[in-house]
């Protein structure tokens, strides 16, 4: 084979990197993967970053990006590695992409991956990893609740093999460089590794596991839990009444996380993604703030949203209510007395001081 | 036998309470077991709470707490059961008594355990259940290093049954019947049961397990990482680093437990004693607070412990001592590079900085 040919021939040796989302917790990771990629031998030095473009002070915000080497809109203050290029179409930002990093808010998940399939500009072989928060609805298949968005990526684009990254990861916290960690769940072992040389650095630690659903639903569930610990620091009930909501919260969640998906492992919820990211959640983070304002100001979620978001979703009672069907769909919920009081505080107008109320001694058992 | 002699027969079917310490957590838990024994069958109603005597406002403080049922020094404002009699003479409190609990600073434990067998007052096949968080200084070998309070208890008491109770319990806030969860380690399941009975309340919720070690390690060992997040705090370096800190503290509280006691089950760490303690205790809590302190002054732990705890004792620099002494007696330092780093931090004049910089791979393989 000539060098000429080998340099696009899609069997090229070199990984090429595409990440897929350019928000605050997007600019971060391609931050990190922009340095990683010159650090390690193995991977194209250019890395593409799609951007949906917008206006920014009457400039298209991927010229800013790639003339400043910064995401002034949402990740200000930041140098980005000049290696990585900002890219407004998704079907050139992802050609000949053998690594596809997706960092999307997870409703518009189907339709990168509707516009990856029609132009087939992925490398066959190629690998994906979600970063995406929170459930997918699972369209080909009405009623039937909720999906994995890994699962959904999947299914999307030919059976690609998803891993996932999922841990206590504040963005701009990241950015700055300040220490901490992530998990990286993986199905296949050399894609978790490969995934690892992209991802880790000395300030951002990643654990590798084989476990992708758990790592996965842990990020999903959390912010049923982070609602719980607002609306203790509504009723000001104090440290040991949180505690005790996030570890009974951590408990369901590790019970739904193995009755959703029988492979998921107990010590997944010893990683960063499980105990530490519950703890950042439930200390700062929007599903806590606002739980707690639904409390203190008996205003509607559909308000507090509006007000406090800024045009965000909040995920936690999405997520609630998407968990807390499937439930009671199955006949499960009294096996989850505490998400489902967080369900019926929000959606059926229980009083918030029931949050402490439930039998609790059901979700003792918890293997 | 007659009515007349089973009321002062060692063998009567009812179990008598003493309670061994009457400070701030003595006393919300005096007003939990004053309720628990007149609610339940097979109890003496009275309960004696041992109340180290002194003088508060130029009256004898058990005076003052038999004549207003309140401890008006360490629990002000909290009413007590008019059935929980403050005694000042712990042979008498404890004459009689099957149900001993302990709820002493650690190092007034070994003298009260003296006086008790001296005295000969407590029943045959009593049992006691210990509230006291640290380690004791084993005294029948020195140089062995730590040794758990239960034990002494046991060896000072003729081999005495054990149990442990320890959770993310801030006394006020349990007297003030705000929502908890609190986790019993029993030896002997019956035992464990019986204090169960003693101590769950619908405010106050108590989980058995059968790992007593574990339980009373968590409550040791939270507070060497409890320095460790204030360092984190006096530092600034934000949410995802103290959560990873956190989790990385728990994962080497794991550890040491299990080398420490091979009985030690993992499981136990997701109970209240576990994960919800930490988080309590790093999120509030004077271990923090001095360990950020120590970091934002520049001061010794010798002098803020003056400044800040007035006359209190910190427990996790002595605990973080002890624990790295033992493993580096043993040669397993390495294995603990969170535990060592701060020890080195706290007692080597290592720079805080370093708190992030181990090589925080080796604590990965936690099992």
């Amino acid at each position: 084979m000539s060098s000429a040919h080998a340099s696009t021939n899609h069997s090229s040796a070199l990984e090429k990197v595409c990440i897929i989302g350019s928000g605050n917790w997007g600019s971060a990771v391609a931050k990190i993967v922009g340095g990683n990629v010159t650090h390690h031998e193995g991977f194209d030095q250019k890395v593409n970053m799609w951007v949906f473009e917008e206006q920014f002070e009457g400039q298209p915000l991927t010229q800013i990006i790639n003339a400043r080497h910064e995401n002034v809109k949402y990740l200000p203050g930041i140098r980005l590695p000049s290696n990585v290029h900002a890219e407004p179409d998704l079907a050139r930002a992802a050609r000949d992409a053998s690594l596809l990093i997706f960092v999307l808010p997870h409703q518009f998940i189907a339709g990168a991956c509707r516009t990856l399939k029609e132009h087939r500009t992925i490398r066959p072989g190629a690998k994906a990893i979600s970063l995406v928060k929170g459930l997918a609805a699972d369209e080909t298949s009405s009623g039937s609740g909720p999906c994995l968005v890994s699962s959904l990526i999947t299914k999307s684009l030919n059976g690609i093999d998803v891993s996932v990254l999922s841990g206590a990861n504040i963005a701009n916290e990241i950015a700055e460089e300040k220490f901490s960690e992530t998990t990286i769940g993986y199905r296949n072992r050399r894609n978790g590794e490969l995934f690892y040389q992209l991802f880790n650095t000395p300030y951002f630690q990643v654990n590798i596991v084989n476990d992708p659903c758990g790592v996965e639903l842990c990020g999903a569930l959390k912010n049923i839990v982070a609602i719980g610990a607002g609306m203790v620091d509504g009723l000001g009930l104090g440290e040991n009444t949180k505690a005790a909501i996030i570890r009974i919260g951590l408990m369901e969640m590790m019970k739904f996380a193995k009755q959703f998906d029988s492979t998921v492992r107990d010590d997944t919820f010893f990683e960063s993604c499980g105990i530490a990211d519950v703890i950042t959640t439930c200390a700062g983070g929007r599903n806590r703030r606002v739980g707690e304002a639904f409390v203190r100001t008996g205003k509607s979620f559909e308000e507090l949203e509006r007000e406090m978001l800024n045009g965000q979703k909040l995920q936690g009672t999405s997520t609630c209510q998407d968990v807390c069907d499937y439930l009671s769909q199955r006949n499960r919920g009294p096996e989850f007395p505490l998400f489902m009081t967080i369900h019926d505080i929000c959606f059926r107008g229980l009083a918030p001081e029931n949050i402490t109320k439930f039998n609790r001694r059901q979700t003792n058992s918890k293997i």
